[in-house]
């Protein structure tokens, strides 16, 4: 059989920061992103795409918010906004792959699943909301916000601009609503988009029921606990950076290769990387090595096909 | 094998316009309508749904006409704009079927794809458009987004607001890309949500590449395409009447409840079907007949399980 990767893409694959975000920017960098992937299609690679969606979202928040003001239509939970994003996000890579393959007289098929991904609703997270999302509001409407609907307000000071951000739940993703299809499909050669953005964001309620859950699961985890629970054999995390560092950008720094679990696990616990970025990439990596993975990647898009680049992360050194 | 039924929704099964479309709203509307459709699957049937998009499709377009106006995000294309609704309908069906199977004791899988629907690209519609999309604006504003995004924009006079509205192609639908994955999963049990909104409006280009496409496709005829191509037994279509009739709230109103495809085609061509609701919803039935399915039926949700109601359209009476 086919091996089985699980390649999940930054938030900025598709849009970019410093782009304004139009249709054809966010056509382009899918379309340059994607191109670095063909290589594991070429070499017989069973695939699995997963995405981020954190300008989107955040976009799709601050226009259903203008919807509200301007137009009186109701504001949407953050469930399906994550959903709409995972509709509009997966068909954009959806089609652009498509006219890749074709483009390469590949034949593969490809399909997006829209994915809701379960998480504990007595998770810690629920009481301790750190997940910054939507837009900057002035002290009185986060106020009135708060008063309103319920949300969490975080103070936040920056070079761009400061205010109040709402900040909902992160709780820890423990299961794929959809886990046996994406398998199945994955297993046949289809190409399957799914969990993105770290999913659509549900709890199993006492009598069984699928509720949704205020939230934002991380990207990288559902992405590594999807990659387990259908057995993929490796695990990509595409992002900014070619290698993940030591002291990243200190006189100290040191780029990291090849790493095996115990090592890793040390440096995380030392707290030598990120909390806010790479911390949470590297405990997705951990947790799929420890469910059974060969070996988690994490590297830039353009880097992939060269494997001289990237920090690869395995149980043990060769 | 078991029998293939492809239901399509109407937009009206979870949004009503009567409401103001909050989340709990949609959520209690899909219940009341799903419940309907367990008969189905209680006697066995393999379950496609589909369903319509137009009062979340008009709300997506206005909250991102709102996002231009209030924070300056780019406005997204149509394809994009039904690609959202997909995702976040979707997952509304998924997870209230999901709810609806576990309090009934059924065990099914309940899957919601991403569906792009091809349309060619040399269909008269594009040079005829006729779909009426997103919010009324007035004269000047409607003359500026003419000049600015090509929109085409048609007069309206109603009890309920006069304006400008945008109106955009309907063309054919010709393919469903995932049609063989889709097929694949119904065959298997799995209840799969697919072809929302009419699919996102795709086509192929001279290059064989597949480019979005600004329209909206009619949901019935698209819902009777994949019915088709899947090689499903029946086809239904709920709205909100229980029977089709002739001459509908006329003295002379006749209930049709048995149609061979004969009298239906010709009824269809004397014109005796509205042609902005009931007609594509007959022509839809018609080609699923004529494409080898068994039955078409129209009628509304609640009326669904009790056979006694609904009409019938067959190749020929019994």
């Amino acid at each position: 059989m086919n091996k089985i990767a699980v390649v999940a893409l930054g938030g900025n694959a598709l849009l970019r920061g410093n782009q304004k975000g139009t249709v054809d920017e966010q056509e382009q960098n899918t379309m340059d992103t994607l191109e670095n992937l063909l290589f594991l299609v070429k070499q017989g690679y069973n695939l699995i795409i997963s995405h981020g969606n954190g300008p989107q979202v955040g976009n799709i928040l601050m226009q259903k918010d203008a919807g509200e003001q301007l137009y009186g239509i109701p504001q949407m939970p953050l469930d399906v906004c994550v959903a709409d994003s995972q509709g509009s996000i997966g068909y954009m890579i959806e089609r652009s792959l498509r006219n890749l393959l074709h483009k390469h007289g590949i034949k593969r098929e490809v399909c997006c699943m829209v994915t809701p991904v379960i998480v504990n609703k007595d998770d810690a997270a629920f009481s301790n909301p750190t997940k910054r999302v939507g837009k900057l509001y002035n002290k009185e409407t986060a106020d009135e916000l708060a008063k309103a609907k319920g949300w969490i307000f975080k103070e936040e000071v920056k070079d761009t601009g400061s205010g109040w951000r709402r900040v909902v739940p992160s709780p820890i993703p423990i299961g794929i609503a959809n886990e046996r299809v994406i398998k199945q499909l994955v297993e046949q050669g289809v190409i399957v988009i799914a969990s993105g953005g770290g999913g659509i964001p549900v709890y199993i309620d006492e009598e069984g029921n699928m509720r949704p859950a205020e939230a934002v699961i991380d990207k990288d985890l559902a992405s590594s606990l999807m990659a387990s629970l259908i057995g993929a054999d490796e695990f990509y995390i595409l992002t900014d950076v070619s290698y993940v560092y030591l002291n990243y950008k200190k006189p100290n720094e040191k780029k990291l290769e090849f790493l095996n679990h115990e090592d890793t696990l040390k440096y995380l616990n030392d707290g030598m990387f990120g909390e806010g970025n790479m911390a949470p990439k590297i405990r997705a990596c951990l947790n799929f090595i420890e469910n059974g993975g060969k070996m988690s990647v994490i590297t830039e898009a353009t880097k992939l096909e060269d494997k001289s680049y990237g920090t690869k992360i395995t149980m043990e050194y060769d």
